[in-house]
Order: structure tokens, then sequence, then C-alpha cells
């Protein structure tokens, strides 16, 4: 059969329950843990912070499929199906044997795969009545995402915008702004964390960690409200699996199998949305893929990370996770551009990295944007930097192939654009990039800081 | 039959042919002029200018199909077709009886339909064996789109951009050095024409009309160039037919009848486009349609401008065109954004004008962004300002069968998307955006200079 060069599924054939792995792993992700106490922390603890179905998701580790609700159906089909691309163009430009596809997330105004958890985390907030919800966001693909979403349903957003973002990506502010987001920069004197930070370090610009503290503070202090998070967590991979079952959907329809399904990873919610359905199949032993997390060699959780539990932020008022981390205190680089500076991953990509079921690798910056401009001018895409770290091992697999003559399927995911990241690009357009790679003692000084859990 | 909220054409569906307007026009569109002579501009002297197979294009007033190249409808795979999307959420906002749909340009990196001519253009030139083009560009959609199309055809690519936007649109400039186009502020030292304009006004910050005298200067001077254009002429007209050609064969499909279509005008391209093959069925007494060209009410080329030659660029070595104008002097209050903001039209609009085949009307600013919000919090998208006056139409026409209680269908063209625009979204969030409307005499001043033809 003719593969197109975009594979859309009919709205009929859009998935209607998302897929949820854990019911399939024999081991399951390890628990929250309350910091207080250390015991796992229940479905009252997480309700306090979270909007309570979306607490239940957290927990639920044996539903295997769960419906999407109508409203979050009839949202999704504003921007959804996302397209499964076959990469003719660039298996041509590189002479491969590989058969190339991609599944695109970046043609929605939020310009991410992010838009797939936001508009499913306002719905449950709407659901039980709520006034609004707080976040944090650092590149802005978030928080963009939140705040369409909340357009969409009337909902207030509050977003602490990392200072350094907010003042050097005004554009992606506007945006929020345009969808009605109320956007403050952190740290803030809004907070009582903010305004201890603001005492201490008087002229910081500000860190993810602080930001996550300051909205997870707002949110347990005003009455209404609950804080959401775009990446890491149980429910977010479950929302996110909608890529990973479209994806599937289409390779089935045209018989496509591929061999290596490929996803940059930093929180871990793109990959893990993509592979889910994959994974379990392998799981129940129906097929069998390579899956190859891509991280940063300037972030490298999975690949130089240690398996332990560890705060998911900087001010440590979050659950303890157990997952792949560098330690709540690790700074990746701030040359180093893109989202995928998170010190953690997810709990379930840990544990399915852990039992050996995924591969990791870590790339340089540099070598990224190589990928990524190869990538614009022969697909027409521009990639988001994140996402470049897929294409870069996308194309060194089937390079591979290249030199093997095997004529592999890869699929990867294209998780966003890069419009709002030309400073990046400008910096490798001047060849002023650079990579840095964290020493060993780097590492492992922020890892004497992890938390003595058990 | 239930129409999906976005119909993709299937690729077998895909138009194979351009559709040309002008054969099925009763008055043709006037010819462009040399501007030594006053003699209609034959193949000779539009081939020093552009290549050979668009000046071709550009004087066949009889071919009503052209055949679109394989190559080019490879291009055409990797983006097109776009998806034509019934706006259900915005009807439903509105509460409006009238259907909406839009034809949606928006999604590739151009961020318009601009790249639809751009890769036709680009691909002409490399077979004609050309070394490269030269262009103009000042919002940057066409230079990116252009940049685009040279970096998939290995054509070199001068860009010429406006000084103020090359400064103030650093982003834009970064996408075209990204598919590596050669960018330079104009006006520049490397023209005579510049290096003129630099010695008068050394604190200039450039314009279009500059900008363009600069690239043909180039093109005519540098063996193995071409200049290129994005709008305005009779072949990026045909080119864009491709959007009304997916929209017709979408709609007929899905036994759609478009009551009033609706596009926002500058040069043209968009427009015309998107309503060509509509109107040869008008033209052709198959059907009926209401069109309405939309343009800002600070440079109403249409509505307030006169219909005679007048010169296409500032500069005036172009040759010059029968259109609507408002003078080649005159220049928008610099407050307003856009890519609207050319003195005059497409020739093929201006006749179908004339002729009383289409409507059009001026939006002011400020009530363009209200429109852009609104769209964007509901369907999703962000809108260019230049496609949001399509979309302030379609839904004033949608207010008024809420009225009437007619159940009208709408088709718009959302042409772009505004990423690259939040300069003037910070405006309007901040409450800072403003209107202005030319006087009466600030156009009957302008347009005391069109030169005396015939």
């Amino acid at each position: 059969m003719e593969i197109p060069y975009k594979i859309y599924l009919e709205e009929s054939e859009l998935p209607t329950q998302w897929y949820n792995v854990r019911a399939d792993m024999k081991n399951k992700p390890a628990p929250l843990l309350n910091p207080a106490n250390g015991e796992p922390a229940g479905l009252d603890m997480l309700s306090a912070v979270f909007c309570r179905e979306l607490a239940e998701q957290e927990l639920d580790n044996d539903t295997a499929y769960i419906d999407i609700p109508e409203e979050i159906q009839s949202f999704y089909k504003m921007y959804r199906p996302s397209p499964l691309v076959r990469a003719y163009c660039l298996e041509k430009a590189l002479g491969t044997p590989a058969k190339i596809y991609y599944k695109f997330e970046g043609n929605n105004t939020s310009g991410s795969h992010k838009l797939n958890s936001a508009i499913a985390q306002a719905f449950y907030a709407k659901k039980q009545g709520l006034k609004g919800v707080t976040t944090e966001t650092g590149a802005g693909q978030w928080g963009t995402a939140l705040s369409m979403a909340c357009a969409y349903f009337g909902l207030d957003c509050k977003v602490y915008m990392v200072k350094v973002s907010y003042e050097q990506k005004p554009f992606r502010r506007e945006v929020m702004r345009t969808y009605g987001a109320n956007v403050t920069p952190s740290p803030s004197e809004t907070t009582e964390v903010g305004r201890k930070i603001l005492a201490e370090f008087p002229g910081t610009t500000g860190s993810l960690g602080c930001a996550i503290s300051e909205a997870v503070e707002v949110a347990l202090h005003t009455e209404g409200y609950r804080y959401v998070l775009g990446s890491v967590l149980n429910q977010v991979l479950l929302h996110q699996s909608v890529i990973g079952l479209e994806s599937m959907a289409a390779c089935d329809k045209y018989d496509i199998k591929p061999d290596i399904i490929i996803g940059c990873a930093g929180g871990g919610s793109n990959l893990g949305g993509l592979i889910s359905p994959f994974m379990g199949r392998k799981l129940r032993g129906e097929a069998d893929y390579r899956f190859i997390a891509v991280e940063p060699a300037s972030c490298p959780s999975l690949t130089r990370g240690k398996f332990a539990y560890d705060f998911c932020d900087t001010g440590k008022v979050c659950p303890l996770a157990k997952m792949y981390t560098l330690g709540s205190g690790f700074i990746p680089s701030p040359n180093h551009a893109g989202g995928l500076r998170y010190h953690g991953m997810s709990s379930i990509i840990s544990q399915l990295y852990d039992d050996g079921l995924m591969e990791a690798r870590s790339c340089e910056q540099t070598s990224v944007f190589d990928a990524a401009q190869q990538f614009a001018r022969i697909e027409g895409i521009l990639p988001a930097p994140e996402s470049s770290h897929a294409i870069r091992v996308a194309i060194d697999e089937a390079m591979r192939c290249k030199e093997t003559g095997e004529e592999k399927t890869i699929l990867f995911g294209l998780t966003g654009t890069g419009y709002f990241d030309m400073v990046a690009y400008q910096k490798y357009n001047d060849g002023e990039m650079t990579d840095y790679i964290p020493t060993d003692e780097d590492i492992a000084k922020s890892l004497a800081a992890l938390p003595d859990v058990r």
C-alpha cells in the first residue's frame, strides 16, 4: 500500500479512551511520598493540591483504559488528529534504506503536545466547580497550553513564569495574556516563598523550582483553586497517551511496523505518551520494539542520574517521587536551550528504563541544532530544540541503517515548533553555540543532597 | 452528512493543476506597462526580471488550467492539504444560525499561504538553471517562505528586509537565516539605489518600496539571478489558486455551498487564490456567491482608492500596473500592524471589483484585534493580524444572520498565524492600540502623483 506523506485519521478513528500503561506494568511505578512523614501520598493529600479526579488518575495503577470525556474529545477535534508524517524527503536526502515517520504535535497555538494534558486538567477543574488553577512555566509552552485550555472553559489561570523567561520571552508572555492568563514573574511579592527568596537573593532571575513553590502555595491558600503540572506526573502521561494511540492506529491502518520508537525526554510526558500503547503491546508480549529516550548531555537524568526518591521541586513542598534524578539542586548550564532542563524524570519512564524495557541516549546541544537545521531545510518544519533531540537520534539511526543496509522503520515524536526559540537558533546561526557536559563531581554533589527515604 | 471539524482531502483528491481565473474573465486585467514608453510589457522585458516561465504565466490570459509540476506537488504534500475547518465552537459562542468555515493556511513554518507561490517561483528558477533569486520582505512572511523554498531546491536567496523590521523582528530574520538565506537590512550599501537613499536620508529605517528597488537592481545586475515577488502579480494569484481549489473540492465533497466568501486583501494574493475557482463558477454562470475583500481602514485601496495605472514600487523601477491604488507615495500610519500596508491591489482583483463582481469593506485595527482575540480563545488558533481582518467580517456577517435568522454558509480564508506579531498583540493587551483613518486630503495628495498614462 502506498503511504501518503501525511496520515490523518478520520474523526471516527480517533481514540475515545486514554491508555494507562501502568495497568500492564509488572513493576508499578513507586508511589509519591509525603515529605513530612515518608508515607505514600493518598487521595486526600493529593486532592488538596490537584483536582480530585486527577488525583484519582494519579493513583490508578490498574485501569488500562479510561474514557476521554466528550468535552475533551470535542476540544481535541479542533487540533487533532495530529499528522503521522512519512519523512520521504529526509529519507531521500540521507540516502537511507530506513523508513522514517514522525508524529507532529506542533500544529496548535501552544506549539507543542502540552495542550493534550492542559485541556484535560482544565476540564476536570471546571467539572469540580473550581474558579481557577495555578501553574508555573519556564520556556512557556506549558503556560501557553494551559492559558488556551482555561480560556476555553472560562477558568482563571495564574501562571508563575520564571523571571528570566518573563523578561527574555515577552512574546510567550503576550500569547498567554492574549488567552486571558494572569502572568507573574517569579519570584514575586505575591507569595510567602517568593518574598523570602527575594529578601535572601534580591537580584535573582528565578528558577523553575521556585516558580513551582509559588504556584503550589497560591493554590493551597486560595479558595476554589488547584495546582496543575504539565509533565512528570502519571496523570499527564495518561493524557498524553493520545499521541501514541493515534500513532498506533495510523500505523495499524497502513500496516506500518515500527522497529525503533524515539522521543525526547525532559519530564517524560511526550515520550511516555508516544510509547505507552506500543509499550503495552511489548509488556503483553504481542510485539517488540526498541524505545529510545533522548536527553540533553547537559541534563542527563536517565543516562547519568540515580534511581531514587527525590524532591520534585527545589522548594521541597511537593511530594517525593522515585525517579532517575540528578538531585533537585542540579542546575543545568544556563546557556543551554530548551525545556528538557528538569533534574528528574517521570516515575513511569524511570521504572520502565530500570526494568530494561527501554534505552536512553544523551546528545550535545550543537549536534542537536545541526539536526534541527537539516530537518528544517529538508522537511520544511522548524523544530523546537527539545524535539530536535529526537530528530538527532532518528537521523543517527537512519544513517546506521545506511551502513548496514537494514530497512528499519523508525518512528519519532516531533513534539513542537521552535518559533519562540529563535534566540537559541541565532546563537547557532552565529556559530556561538557551545556545549556543556556536567562533570562527575557536579552530579555527585547534587546527588549527595538526596533525601533519606527508608 | 455530518461535517467533521476539519476536512483534509486525500492525496488523490489534491489539485494537479492551478486555475487561471483570467481565462473566464470577460474584462481581462489590464497589461503591465513599460514605464519608459507606456507600451505593454512583453515577454522579453518581463523575462529580464522574472524567470521565463513565470513571465509567460504573467502574460497568459487564456489558459484556464495549468499543470502543477510534479516537484511542486511533492513539496505541497509536505504541508498541504491545508484543513477546511468548521468553526463549530465559534458558531456556538456567537449563537448564530450561520455555518462558518475557514481554510487555514498557517500550518507551515512560513506561517502563511505565501509558501504556495514561493515554492513555485523557486522551482521555475531552478528549472531555468539560475543560481539564485532576490526579493524584499516587510513583515517577513514572504521572505521566510522564499527562504524555505530556496533551501529545498538549493538556490541562493537574497532577501532585502526593511530595516525597521530587520531590527524589530530579529526572530523572523533568524528563521530566514536558519534556512540559509542572506538577509540584508534595506536600504543598504550593496546597491546603487540603497547608497543614494542612505546619502539623502542617513537615518532612514527603510520602506518596502526601497527594498523592492534594491532587490530588483541586484537581480538585474547579477549573472544567474532573477527577482521574485510574493503578491500582486497574476502569476502569484495563479499559484495561490491551490487554496481555492482545495476549498472547493472539500466543499463539493461534503455538499457545502458557501453563500459568502471572505478574505483579507493587501496585495490580493490570498484573496485571489481563495476566490478564483468560485469566481470562475460565477463568471461561467454555474453558481453565485458574494465575495468580500477586507482591507484595513488605514490603507483602504479598494474602498477609497482610484482605479488607474500606478507604480508598483516607490522607486518607480518596476512596470506600471492598472489597479485600485492610493498612490505609490501613500504611507500608512506606522503604528498599524500587518502585511496589508500596500498602496495598490492585484490587477485581477481590481478588475473584478470594478466589474461589480465582488464587494470590499474596510475595518479599523482595534476591532480587528477584538475579533482576533475572540477567535483565538474560542477556536484555539492565534491568528495573524492580516488574517484577522477576514475574521472580523466573518463574525459580523454571522451576527447579521443571528439578527435575521438566516442560515447562511460563510467561508473565510485564515491566511496565517500571529506568532511573530506579538508586539502588536502586546499593544492590544495593554490597551495601547490606536486606530488611524487617513483623511480625504491624505489620499488626494498621494493620488495627485499618479503617472500620466494615456
